[in-house]
């Protein structure tokens, strides 16, 4: 008998306001990833302060999108998130998203718990994870929350907490380019430098296969920060003060790009906004020179 | 006779809004590169649209800061900029200030003018330089103009026109923190990888002496990007599109930092923002246990 294959480990974090109603590109990805018409998807809508409104859009776009059966699991307490029923909901899922809203409430009320432990499990045995916004921070084992907008890091300009782990070696931050959170990110990597800092536009998203392959969808980009290489003042530096953080390496990276968690490096990326005009009239051009060279 | 050694070549970069009323670090710095009770300051208002009060204003200030003489430059065509009198007084300046406003009236009326080229002449003798927010970035060979707030690149987000030149190899963007200027310039350095991308914070300013040395001062912090070795798709990008950037490196340097323009590393550090009370108890920490150390 074959040896069994390991499965293939998928997380989907989206920087939150994700199209919904238009070519759903990134909604379609999580639902065929769940197993398409045959998944079975459970909706976490903890973080929202509006969690009847997230199951019901959610619950409709899923449903559209080929998905036969979408529950939802909303613990509003660490002991609902200690009951085996819940659990047992994430082991039965293929799929499973986190909503958007505060995700201190998501580190308060699940991470650690039973249900944490079966969100990393459905993981482990190759259920899709995705989160949007908080539901994409929370996914971090050191996760952000808390500060300003802005592109200049400035000392304790932002704050970590515990996250569910789904990945280890990075900060996620989200809403990236639309809240200006470059200087925050930046801020948080200055004083842990060997965690990757990663900012996730709106309706963008990095998909993560097996822990380490980053893949880029969506209409924005994915900002990547590798301080491990960088020198920076955060141990001495005042509150509030402007952070020196020097020789940190940047990679902005849109639709179409891949990219190695473990090295930091660009491993392959295909042009999915090109400018076709451009691009075919230059070819034209070219070949046109090419054919009036060859008759004379 | 011992040979006359060269001038020392100042320029004072700044990112706007400097402050005017408090400890004027930035604009004390100036007065006192152009020879304090010995200056001969001209202002150029030409950019803002208020000249008279930006004449005004600085011309208080300098003279508060103890300069002698302040006089102004306000060219409203190319021909003025010809005329040999605004070029002698530019001559005879020991300091020279641009103000704010639009760039784009000053690389319509001064870059390439007889005005433009005794404004070269004034730094190459040592006269100081001194521009802020617009007067910041004509300084440039490559001036940016015109484009959007946000931290991802897009392309075409800004543009470049010609500028004075008096920094060669840099791009120099200003209200940098404060208009989350990261994306534009970023989309810029994609397209031309062999500049250097500069953002100045309000009330900050880059000191740069003889064309190489930059020494920081001021309340922000500057933003250096060294996309020379980075990967892009600027050339093939459709309008608007987020742009891949990947192995860019980059710098935010506050008050006390001394970079190398030309090799884009930092050579010094003096921390200026220290958190002192955690400082001074981790020492006197540290002290104690060495103390009971060599007690036993």
């Amino acid at each position: 008998m074959p040896e069994r294959s390991d499965p293939r480990r998928s997380l989907l974090i989206i920087g939150g306001a994700e199209d919904k109603v238009g070519r759903v590109t990134i909604l379609r990805r999580f639902v065929r990833l769940a197993g398409g018409r045959k998944s079975n998807i459970v909706v976490i809508p903890t973080a929202s302060s509006m969690p009847d409104e997230v199951i019901e859009v959610y619950s409709t776009v899923f449903t559209r999108l080929g998905c036969p059966s979408v529950g939802s699991v909303d613990p509003q307490s660490r002991v609902d998130s200690s009951s085996e029923e819940l659990a047992e909901r994430i082991d039965a899922a293929s799929g499973i998203f986190i909503s958007g809203g505060n995700q201190l409430k998501l580190s308060q009320l699940i991470v650690g718990t039973p249900l944490g432990k079966a969100i990393l499990r459905a993981h482990e045995r190759g259920a899709v994870i995705a989160g949007t916004s908080a539901g994409a921070s929370i996914m971090s084992q050191f996760m952000i929350s808390m500060g300003e907008e802005g592109v200049t890091p400035r000392q304790r300009a932002s704050q970590l907490t515990q996250g569910l782990g789904l990945v280890p070696g990075v900060i996620i931050d989200q809403h990236f380019d639309q809240r200006s959170r470059y200087g925050r990110l930046l801020s948080l990597v200055a004083g842990s430098p060997s965690l990757l800092g990663m900012g996730i536009d709106e309706d963008t998203a990095a998909e993560i296969t097996n822990g380490r392959e980053m893949t880029i969808i969506g209409s924005g980009a994915v900002f990547v920060v590798d301080a491990r290489m960088a020198q920076t003042d955060a141990h001495e530096a005042r509150r509030d003060a402007p952070l020196l953080v020097t020789g940190a390496v940047v990679h902005s990276l849109p639709y179409g790009a891949t990219f190695d968690l473990e090295t930091a490096t660009l491993t392959d990326f295909v042009e999915r906004h090109a400018d076709v005009a451009v691009t075919a009239a230059k070819d034209q051009h070219d070949t046109a020179t090419a054919a009036a060279a060859l008759r004379h």
